[in-house]
């Protein structure tokens, strides 16, 4: 990822050097402006995923100070706000629930050894340019993995709406054990919170349209939208109070400290290292993933630019920061971004304002929300999440192409039947085996001369002229070591279906690298074709191909030549094709494999 | 492989009824004569490699009927000799013993399952035509790995030239084990050990060109040469019988049980399966590589075919054929195969009689090779393996290309330094993870017209047009989830540095497949640019690419156009570019990544 810009500058760079410089008034006034709204914004939000990663609700405030300031430091991106986010919170309680029991000292400090690993590889990669990695996250395996976890986490809430307890790292596991609690069920917190769930629902779908009708701006509107969860809680901590639904034997928030974020240490033992390694890495993958695509999807609104490397050291400050500060994985998310960037944030001071905001919050606010629902959480977090539901991706991959609909079904089916970290593995698995199984059958098409012309085209698919003696195969693909041997079985067939055959030409066009196997294969194709007293010719070499080849024996030993273009070849081997005496006869040979 | 021509064919076919029928006295010759070299020819390797394996001789005296009769029924191949090689017995004797002490029941017993599972495996990837699965293993890892195991497997014989015990499955621990028992050495044994060696090298190097000297004909002199191991076999012999080697402590073959070959079963433990799928695979996909590989050099040579799917169900056959004879896993060998059509071998009857005359040994020639000395097994087997050394890859690939560079030697160390079956699986990801490294970094180039033509060329390679309106990006690649981001990155950059574009167009010539993940990126793409008021266009789009995009939403909303060529979408598009009014200036983000 932008490898190609890897000499314009030493990393890790300060951005906030750049922007600093040039800040005014009226920069402030718009980073003022859209801090104050995503504070609002993500107090709720931070409190919800944090209960969902399995820790108390002030984990999630201690989460969004020091990474915010951290990112606006290092950070390339304008507008990006970190913070807690749903699908890494997820996958932090599957990875940290094999440690440790949820609510207890232990599973806390396993969640901080978590994100420090994370941090520290994150940090690592972005130093090593090893932003590419995310590369092989395709997009089905995200859409299959994201639309899954949006599932299993609203399952997950679900207890938390009905009052009961119920664990389970994947969906059925989840919806057995909320079935075996059905009859525990505390009615006055489900119908609290599947009115809270309603309520949201309507601010997300309705409220907007009805605020532009009576007059509002669409942006305005927007804005009002987001605040919907700070309505929720407001109203339910106030019927909680008045009401006296503690009593009732409702959970409630409970009592959150006060006070500065504390100063905490990973633990340093190369043990459980080991074992939160793969976790810590797909859980930095899919951040920086996420990450990334917002950060880039609204720098090109503006015509500015990210740098993925140093997002990588950015994110991976950030994490660490958290790390030190007792909080959990964290990385930009996507909802609270938007809302930062329609707001009016310039540049990452907006961050520092959001973290000021969070920190008076943890200092002042925390006693205000000792009688808040966590049903009212419960519902945020599956009106947030079931936004990322889509499957619609099924459809459309089906359509488009069914290796990416089988990955999809894969990532999707393994998510949520096995568990987040198993899901995405399959998902990366998968999508490689199907890629490498694709381009392992390349495109091989018999060609032939469009009569009075100096074009060749398949001989399946046009009326053309061929020589009985003279092959000229055009190959679709670059060469490598998982294509290189259906070339030889496609020549070798055809050697043996051809008797009158005493040239064969490779037409090279489409050919954008030879490895070391594939010039193997060619080395064996030729002595092959050799052995049977038939030359070997290539045309159309590209010149990167060509300067390669160069260095080797292969162009020495060649029975045949090297043509500039392919009429060339076929004008010097066989003549008669050009005069037209030679016929088309393409023989069973020429059969195509289906393609998927 | 071969999935051309799927349809030709249900599977399984018996190739033995096409060359059955045209059987005649000629062939029969030829095939006997074939038969009968290579049946002395394996004798003395069917005893060594079962020692290697850590079995007893005559398991691969066992192992050299059934395989062969079966794989003369279904093989496709007229003149490959399967039975026990070298490669796929230190690869079982690596796998077996981690089950069991060598030279138990319990022992042997496992490796008649591994055969068996092996056997399965190859009839069940035959069945789904699955013979693509060999792709993977890239030319640069087999040899790496192939260079390995010969390196192994003289190591662990040169316990049996001192005449000592020494254990070890990678080379540290086997030096270090055999500097131990130096000071144990049994110094007749490796004397005459040493001296068969040599012998063995001579006969191998400096016999051929004598006998030519002596006006032998080449091939004859070759034939002769392949005897080498059963002079010097009956030599020692002879010697120990004479001298009375076994009183002085020397180590011999002892009784060999005479007889037909045992009738026996896999265990059927599911534990036992899961523990050896994986080495069974990789043993599976090894013995089909080499096999595959002898079979088509010498099927090309006679203008024949072999079908890999085929092959697959013959070597399946052939292990399970071993399983249940008292056997162990078996492949297509690369110098026997040889040996059998230099001598003029013409149908898989030759491999029939070479049945014949190793059951007729098994029956009747094992007393006399009681007297055998280990150490002279042990020298074949390492004059054997040495010529599958060949550290001149690492300096051929160091040249052509430093990924396949990489593969070799990451294979060739993990091999050495942890044992094969390790070393095999690094060689794999290896060299997958480095593909698809380079493949995530597509070659794009910034093209620009070479004035007086309809030609596009790099700006950065040639004098060409270009205007600060327009940007032509040409993509080497296809484009799949691995390089669909870096798509991005360059158009996001381009956008962010040329404040005057205006419309982009996407060369597509070289692109043979774009899949779901591209698709997005090229909707993001198209998005961001509408965004920031540019038009995205693409031009040359291959037919099957074409096909595929129309059945999606992009081409509808594509704010573009679709060109048949370039020129045609730069002369409607900027048209002063044609006049020679726009300058040639390439923005410094022409520059491109360095390529390996």
């Amino acid at each position: 990822m932008a490898t190609g810009f890897a000499w314009r500058q030493a990393l890790p760079s300060l951005p906030l050097l750049e922007w600093g410089r040039r800040y005014d008034r009226e920069t402030l006034m718009g980073d003022g402006v859209a801090a104050l709204i995503v504070t609002i914004m993500l107090i709720p939000q931070s409190l919800a995923y944090a209960l969902l990663a399995g820790l108390p609700p002030e984990v999630g405030l201690y989460a969004s100070v020091a990474p915010l300031l951290l990112y606006a430091v290092f950070g390339s991106s304008r507008v990006l706000a970190v913070g807690p986010v749903a699908v890494v919170s997820l996958m932090t309680a599957a990875t940290v629930g094999e440690h440790a029991a949820a609510g207890t000292a232990a599973y806390w400090q396993v969640a901080i050894t978590l994100a420090f690993l994370s941090g520290a590889m994150l940090l690592a990669m972005g130093l090593l340019r090893l932003g590419f990695i995310a590369n092989f996250l395709s997009h089905p395996v995200i859409s299959g993995f994201i639309t899954a976890s949006g599932l299993l986490i609203a399952a997950s809430q679900v207890k938390t709406l009905m009052g009961v307890k119920a664990e389970g790292h994947n969906f059925v596991d989840l919806l057995a054990a909320l079935a075996r609690q059905a009859s525990n069920t505390h009615w006055l917190t489900l119908t609290v919170g599947v009115l809270a769930t309603a309520f949201l629902f309507w601010v997300r779908k309705g409220l907007k349209p009805l605020l532009m009708r009576w007059g509002i701006g669409p942006k305005v509107a927007d804005i009002i939208t987001k605040a919907g969860p700070v309505a929720a809680i407001a109203i339910t901590t106030s019927l909680a109070w008045g009401l006296g639904w503690r009593e009732q034997g409702m959970k409630i928030v409970g009592a959150i400290p006060q006070g500065l974020p504390p100063l905490t240490l990973p633990t340093w033992d190369a043990a459980l290292w080991r074992e939160l390694a793969v976790p810590a890495l797909l859980i930095s993958v899919v951040g920086f993933v996420e990450s990334v695509s917002v950060g880039q999807t609204l720098a090109a609104k503006r015509r500015q630019r990210i740098e993925p490397d140093q997002e990588l050291v950015a994110l991976g400050a950030s994490n660490l920061g958290a790390a030190f500060t007792g909080g959990f994985p964290v990385t930009g998310g996507f909802a609270r971004s938007v809302v930062n960037f329609d707001a009016g944030a310039q540049t990452p001071a907006a961050g520092v304002f959001t973290a000021v905001g969070i920190l008076l919050a943890t200092l002042l606010l925390t006693p205000a929300l000792y009688f808040l629902p966590q049903a009212t959480l419960a519902a945020t977090i599956i009106v947030a999440v079931l936004s990322l539901v889509d499957f619609g991706v099924l459809k459309r991959t089906w359509f488009y192409s069914k290796p990416d609909f089988v990955a999809v079904a894969a990532t999707l089916l393994a998510t949520l039947a096995v568990g987040v970290e198993t899901g995405l593995l399959v998902g990366v698995g998968v999508s490689l085996a199907l890629h490498l199984w694709r381009t392992s059958r390349p495109h091989i098409a018999t060609v032939g001369l469009v009569a009075g012309t100096e074009h060749f085209r398949n001989v399946l698919r046009h009326p053309v002229r061929v020589s009985p003696a003279l092959l000229s195969l055009r190959v679709d693909e670059s060469l490598y070591f998982a294509n290189a041997r259906s070339l030889e079985d496609r020549v070798n067939d055809a050697a043996a279906a051809q008797p009158a055959l005493r040239h064969v030409v490779l037409q090279c066009s489409a050919i954008n690298n030879i490895d070391a196997s594939a010039l193997e294969s060619l080395e064996t194709i030729e002595h092959r074709l050799r052995d049977a007293g038939i030359a070997l010719h290539l045309s159309e070499v590209k010149g990167p191909v060509m300067d390669r080849l160069r260095t080797t024996e292969f162009l020495r030993h060649l029975s045949g030549q090297v043509f500039l273009t392919h009429f060339q070849a076929v004008a010097a081997l066989t003549p008669d094709v050009l005069n037209g005496t030679a016929t088309a006869t393409p023989t069973t040979l020429d059969r195509e494999p289906s393609h998927a």
